[in-house]
């Protein structure tokens, strides 16, 4: 697939279905992921590949405790309907996992790195792109709670779980959205 | 180009040639920046497109002065030779800038919210894809200070520049990096 057009088409999907995805596509889906830049090219990136039930419910109750967390903090009423059986029903969950320490320069600053974070989000931006010329669809999840999801996931208390990525063939329409013009979002500096 | 391609052929380059590149370029790949997907749909995301040798010139020298602060810091005897006048000869350089306020329910965190940056960053991979279809190479530069850059480039103190891009015809061999085995990377729970 045209890389345009996965950039373009891709969507957010929140509805899967529970047909499970073989190992080899998931491979192909890291091999894309790890292909990101990254600073001083340290990869600071790890996965956690999930298909296994009982994991997949301990997530989602974590992200349902932080969903109404949530909507006690921010009052926001869209959290109340707000599904997350998604975590349930995606065949594979990867965890992506980042690795403070490997973060360049900016470990120096003041306000700390968070250049490896930002890696991360690369590769899961590749991941995005090759599940959809994959032919599947993907979700970008990060309502959790890093300690809780550490001992879900049995990860490094020095590592950064970052997001979880579902995925899985789409059970429905993708979820539509718009972007604004660039017009509204570029300033030229002649 | 074929969306694997471009994800496992692109590399960062450090020596651009002068050739301007041409405004309806720069739009087909800020384009493909604004597919990223971000929390909640918010598009925390703005350019600055500069071509202004001036404007370069300013950004030359501070990323100067932080290469110096740099190696002071780290100790790490690399930048004592390392050349940022990539700054000076990439034709355009792209400030990709944040808005903290745009990152969805991570902002009631205690820590804050880093969604915003992390939808960035999936925006700079889609810079780097596009650019790279499109024959074009292209840089991930952080070596600023925040409040230096948004004084060069009169961005609202309230919004985060994180990166510049810099984007011209490659003046050379990209610089060759290689990627870990996923396998070093990669846990099952099945």
């Amino acid at each position: 697939m045209d890389v345009f057009t996965a950039i373009k088409e891709r969507r957010s999907c929140r509805k899967f279905l529970s047909e499970p995805i073989g190992e080899d596509t998931i491979e192909k889906i890291l091999e894309a992921a790890i292909w990101a830049p990254s600073p001083l090219n340290l990869q600071p990136w790890e996965f956690i590949v999930v298909t296994k039930a009982e994991v997949k419910e301990k997530i989602f109750s974590e992200a349902e405790r932080c969903r109404k967390w949530g909507l006690e903090k921010s009052g926001w009423k869209w959290l109340e309907s707000y599904k997350v059986d998604f975590l349930q029903s995606a065949p594979v969950i990867i965890a992506v996992v980042g690795d403070p320490k490997k973060t360049g320069l900016d470990m120096f600053l003041e306000d700390g790195g968070v250049g490896y974070q930002h890696a991360c989000a690369a590769a899961i931006q590749n991941i995005h792109l090759a599940a959809h010329a994959l032919g599947l669809a993907s979700l970008w999840f990060t309502l959790f709670d890093k300690a809780a999801m550490r001992e879900i996931l049995g990860i490094d208390p020095a590592k950064m779980p970052l997001a979880l990525v579902c995925l899985g063939k789409a059970g429905g329409e993708s979820h539509q959205t718009r972007r604004k013009d660039i017009k509204e979002k570029t300033t030229y500096i002649r």
